[in-house]
């Protein structure tokens, strides 16, 4: 039973036979081939608006990128202190935007509180050449935390954004699942709530390595598409043999493909918070919404599902596998391919934990 | 009267004789003169141990690469969120420092909670490569809020840093206030202490401009002294007729020159203190050790001073002159030119507002 | 028929077919998984010696992230000008280096000339400060221009690098055409002869994506290693699901696939350079030595090419398709999947080109 | 006698009575103060246009500072190899422009070919995004081998840069030499043929340290500006006590002082260059325009210079003091200290040189 994230598994077959049907014979390369030009379409019908698209390997890379690409180097970007950006790229964001500086908001379930907005943009630049100036605001939907943003909670943080000279990013990494969750269309979620750029993640969610940056609006974000085209080519993620990128994610969003596969590791998430709720002393931290829990478990259950083999993360990190002594605060991650038998055996094992000596 | 800065007024009449004298006659230039060479002997005298040198124009120039000197770009610093290099560098430490990040720690009066850096130390970097390591703390003594460290402080401080592999810097633009304000050495607020690589500055103190960044324990610290020196030039930081520097840091260091001034605008600092503590309405709102007062003031007296032609910043700077509508917050510094006729004067205008309309 | 370059087809059927048994089930991700791990071990006995390997998606990528490892951001990257890293990739190892400095030297054939590198290294940081500094000889085998460095001229320019403090780079796109083609033993065209970081590329020759970062002598290059490991997270480089990259390589290295690829593809080289020279009024301007041409094709042979919808480039790519009038210069590339039916065919419409109206 | 560099010495005695003048009582900081008015208000006169300004502390911050904000980090800047900024400010430009990349152009006397320039241009950038992109050219003038550029030649590489898509930026070090030498007017040489840009240098002429970077036709560069200000204070140049800059650069413009100063140095220059041709053995290697002078020495008579303390730079530095055995090349500067008196038993010291061992 693997619970550690939604890329610990491979990339579904579908994906796979599509790259290798995209194999054969030889094509425009750099982003010149067949598929290319149908993703960008297709997005367009899914997300009803004109758009461009650029592929890359690693949301890292998309989110630094697009960032890069609205921010001067002397710009802010306000995310929530657990987003991604802040906490899992080991700095990509600051690299890729010449310095720039990421200011971390406060929120519960990893979501922003439009307060904080207000204020930090408010005083952020109030006093000019000596500070860096509102750039950019970064949310994440699906949150880190697992919970949900409503459009009507999008549309309220990016007015104060823009209202502040800010741009709107939105890392999607698993965009697909909040857009199961929450009912709502991609373009309820996004350009219709003020995103301006999203970075569409298809890895977690069944690709090998596929994510897709999305300007809305090109025409007025022509500057900044010029800018991510130098980008992406001088930070290495312009791949010369580019049907790789293009083929997965064309398979990806034919038919409702990306979003089957998210309703399916929403729907095993909601499962398991189901059964963990049942359980004496396990106490489910975030407002799970789609696939992620965070949960804190009695140190006993703990060890006996370590010892029964069960992998998932410690969070935060930084603890140790005794956690306070009493509990030990972890996070439990379906994916696409966790199965039914695997959550209900998960849950079998909560209801009855074997004694382990410590 | 102007309580804006202390680098409102010019320099100390006996810096500028002292660069005029050092004027005359061919000399090594880039730091190869003989008043640079004094100002090194100078300092490992009144730090009573080996150190060297290197002098710059400005405060954020000397913070920025000292902290790059010591930062991979992948390095997080720890600071207080009120820090200079926080709020009023422009984001300088993450160009110098290649895309590095600041982490902005919490603390009343603008000095770092030990249980915070501990925590973030910990946290940070816990996950290897996707996190951004921990590599410096950055300390301000004199704070930007005015108050002091103690040695001991520093201390405890510093062990948590050097634990979490952090080097430790000190940002004392305003050391010689704090030297004053402390009654300890120069040494015991700095190396003796733990810190590694001291800011020295001089131009809120006298000089027109001029910062000493020095490195103790150099052999040490070898590496970081070379990467300094290429950082400065390429930088735009290595002055061509170096003795500008040099001879203004000559002088300033000579004899007790630099604690007499630190100590005259914090003997004014202290008498504006004592002096507000007395005024109906006014309240103090930092624990004011040296020469830096905030204080919040009735509207009705902000008013009146404006109107007297007073000079002083609203803290933050992000309030309108009408504050919350019944106080407004303001930052009121002393400089050794402030004289106190000035701040008797001010006590005046306190005492006494006159009415106006808003 | 497509001579363009040897990135215009897909992968190698077997690329793909490993790339889809390494799909299955969940594995370590981030390069925790058994194919990153064998592919370490192939390479230990490929080149004989112990390394250490990073896999990344791109050349540039490579090139990049290997360059900022071992050269200080006031470092200078010696070249020749008409190197991958000075011509084609868009300033990625400045960007990666932070501000690096790449210097072009002279050389046919697109081989640095032994005396120009030691002029440049004697007189690049003879100034200290004032001027970056040498960090690293960049060479790559087979060059641009499609000839080979022997072993012996390696080490000749490896000691001058050495001696001057530079580490030696090789940009390896084409290395196992360089292997084939000089009869020489993998460790041989590197460590042996003075390379420290070899960065060999599978894209080119059969893999999708897949570029491997060999550091020789890894004890040695401890901080070199540490360094990159943390840019290529922040560059974006890290793929989540490591498998993608490690099941290509480690398909590519098994038994000789990766040479007898560039064996294929460097007879094609040879079976057109063959025929060309019979063709006349085609000059081949380039040693070729492996599957790479540089030609310069009467006008009327060209426009009857394009007629024939042959594609290739001209070069330089500011030619118009007119050239001079007279003639146009071409490059010519094949790659494994080039046939000898296509060259046949090729070398056919060279024999008899059809008239073709300007 | 010291013929090492036009920094070698202090101040004009005038330039440090303003500054002293110019240091009483409290002043806006941070450039608000009215010399900085008035700097403007001068220059706006001597070049006879409406301009915007900007002062530093030293020409590498200045050319850096300005090449950044025209040229995107993807960009080329194109100047000749023996430009400052390609030799001797250690990778400041690339530091500053986050990576941007100089392209080295031939020349005589230091004097970009117009033929070069084209041919760069047009070769840079043809592959789109995968090569940086020509974004400036940067002159010199005076050059650094002494000579003159013509209004008509600046006005032949100009119109190529333009049409290229470049800005044009000055590097006017001695642009004081060059309008005295030339006759010509200030706009002549800089904004009437094409400079967009002019880094006019004060430090090597008078000042003790101020550099004023101008940008010509403020309205068209509005995002050059903004983007200028935000660097030069993140770069740590933004000086806190701003009078200290402004006073200098108010006394240097000040009637023709600047350009009176600047007369002497280049007419010591011609006396030394016009003994010097006297000389038997002696060879004037530069097109000695002004008041830099390069020569080859023979081995004896420079030893016998050396003998009698006369300070000089070899060049290239790279030369030991013995040059290749029968002669010694080296540079020769006269600043506006220089005496006839020094000029004068300079040469004395040439006629008769003293036998010195080797």
């Amino acid at each position: 039973m693997n619970f550690t994230s939604d890329n610990s598994y491979g990339a579904a077959p579908e994906i796979i036979e599509a790259m290798a049907r995209a194999n054969a014979g030889a094509l425009g390369s750099y982003g010149a081939d067949p598929y290319a030009a149908r993703v960008e379409e297709r997005l367009r019908e899914i997300f009803e608006t004109d758009l461009r698209v650029f592929l890359v390997t690693t949301g890292t890379a998309a989110n630094a990128l697009a960032l890069a690409s609205v921010s001067p180097p002397w710009g802010t970007v306000f995310c929530h202190h657990e987003a991604h950006i802040a906490e899992d790229e080991c700095g990509a964001p600051e690299f890729f935007g010449g310095g720039l500086t990421l200011r971390h908001l406060p929120g519960d379930n990893a979501k922003i509180e439009p307060e904080a907005l207000t204020q930090f943009i408010t005083e952020c630049g109030a006093r000019g050449v000596h500070q860096t100036q509102p750039s950019a605001l970064s949310l994440t939907n699906l949150t880190e935390k697992g919970a949900l943003y409503s459009p009507e909670e999008v549309v309220h943080l990016s007015r104060i954004a823009h209202a502040g000279g800010c741009a709107v990013h939105l890392d999607g990494t698993r965009f697909a699942n909040a857009v199961v969750a929450s009912g709502e269309t991609p373009a309820a979620l996004s350009w219709r709530s003020g995103v301006d750029i999203l970075c569409l993640g298809a890895t977690k969610n069944g690709a090998l390595a596929a994510e897709a940056v999305i300007f809305f609006d090109p025409e007025r974000q022509a500057d900044a598409l010029s800018s991510f085209e130098f980008r992406r080519k001088r930070g290495g993620h312009l791949v010369s043999k580019g049907r790789m990128l293009s083929a997965q994610m064309d398979a990806w969003l034919e038919g409702d493909f990306w979003l089957n596969r998210a309703a399916r590791s929403n729907a095993m998430g909601q499962r398991l918070a189901a059964g963990l709720r049942a359980v004496a002393g396990v106490e489910i931290t975030n407002d799970a919404a789609a696939n992620i829990l965070f949960a804190r478990l009695p140190l006993a259950l703990h060890r006996s599902l370590r010892a029964a083999g069960v992998a998932y993360y410690l969070e935060p990190a930084s603890q140790t596998e005794e956690g306070d002594g009493v509990g030990v605060r972890v996070r439990l991650v379906c994916s696409p391919s966790t199965s039914a038998e695997d959550v209900d055996a998960f849950l079998a094992l909560c209801a009855q934990p074997a004694e382990v000596s410590a």
